[in-house]
């Protein structure tokens, strides 16, 4: 489809075939789209894509992506910094962060345990957690890995890693998501929502 | 959402929102996909999107896209200058180039008759068109429009501007999609398919 193409439009479309999700149909649109821009506004695009790599990195505490040393939440100062919420990415903080209901502060592990794919304990952002536990301000770390085999590995391994430092660790509850169809419920998502029920 | 992410994320972020059919969730996982680039990948995907704006112009001919002066049909000397094939779009050209049973030559008009959006025939580029009627080559022009109400108008417009010079107008068969369930064909789509039906 790409040869009756221009090349440079071409290039534009193979660039956009790489984003995941997008396919060729889809890589095209983008493409004639961002070719009907304005030119203001293709270079401000342009531009945001070499800026946001430049300007980011980990954040010295939390490890979340952050334009200065300290990302928002670790420079917040009204952030309860005894509770830790750890998650695989920069996402699963934003989807927290979403809720309003949490003011402790996030770590990001920037992964989870996976042998199939090769991803080890040492490949996360673990031992940046340990050093934040060693003086004693964290009561609590709350594990908000996703709720797949690799997330459930990672906070057993990590569960393990810290009970024996004295920290309470917890894991986010297990059950029907709400708005949900108890009929449309996998069997296990129901058994848990079974096993962790509470009185009314 | 955005409140929480970083400036240059959110920028690109804001980018992405920017495309057709990209809602908030998708803009956040494109530009967290592109924050977890080569840094040389997203050179190469900021580059492409300005080279894309500066080496495309139209086809002095046909008013395709193209990167020099003449687009590849009308650089192309085996293609058929007597049959013009009139698109809306250049990615209507693309999917007619796709049959690989065009071996003429296109003319995009860049859009559609459309007096609700405030597009008339000025608008459109038909003024090239006529220019390329000037000389007796030109046989017939195919009205490949889109089959809406703006397409349908425009191949109107265009074949009664055009019949009085003696060319041939025709304009693409409706009918049932191949490979479509006639259950699920609509009653207009069916009605023309049963008026233009063939003799086996």
């Amino acid at each position: 489809m790409a040869s009756y193409n221009v090349a440079p439009l071409s290039k534009l479309i193979e660039q956009f075939e790489r984003l995941p999700g997008i396919g060729s149909k889809t890589a095209q649109r983008l493409a004639y789209f961002v070719l009907n821009m304005e030119k203001s506004q293709a270079q401000e695009f342009s531009t945001a894509i070499i800026d946001a790599h430049e300007k980011i990195r980990y954040c010295e505490i939390c490890c979340n992506f952050s334009d200065q040393e300290l990302c928002p939440v670790c420079r917040n100062s009204t952030r309860d910094k005894s509770v830790i919420c750890v998650v695989e990415t920069p996402r699963d903080a934003i989807a927290l962060e979403n809720t309003h209901e949490y003011d402790g502060v996030y770590h990001v592990l920037h992964g989870a345990i996976s042998p199939l794919n090769g991803v080890g304990p040492d490949q996360l952002y673990i031992k940046q957690l340990l050093n934040r536990l060693s003086d004693d301000t964290v009561k609590e770390v709350i594990m908000a890995t996703n709720p797949t085999v690799e997330g459930e590995a990672t906070a057993m391994y990590l569960s393990r890693l810290l009970k024996p430092m004295g920290i309470k660790v917890t894991r986010l509850a297990y059950g029907i998501p709400v708005g949900g169809d108890l009929e449309y419920a996998d069997e296990v998502t129901l058994a848990r929502a079974l096993e962790g029920r509470n009185e009314l």
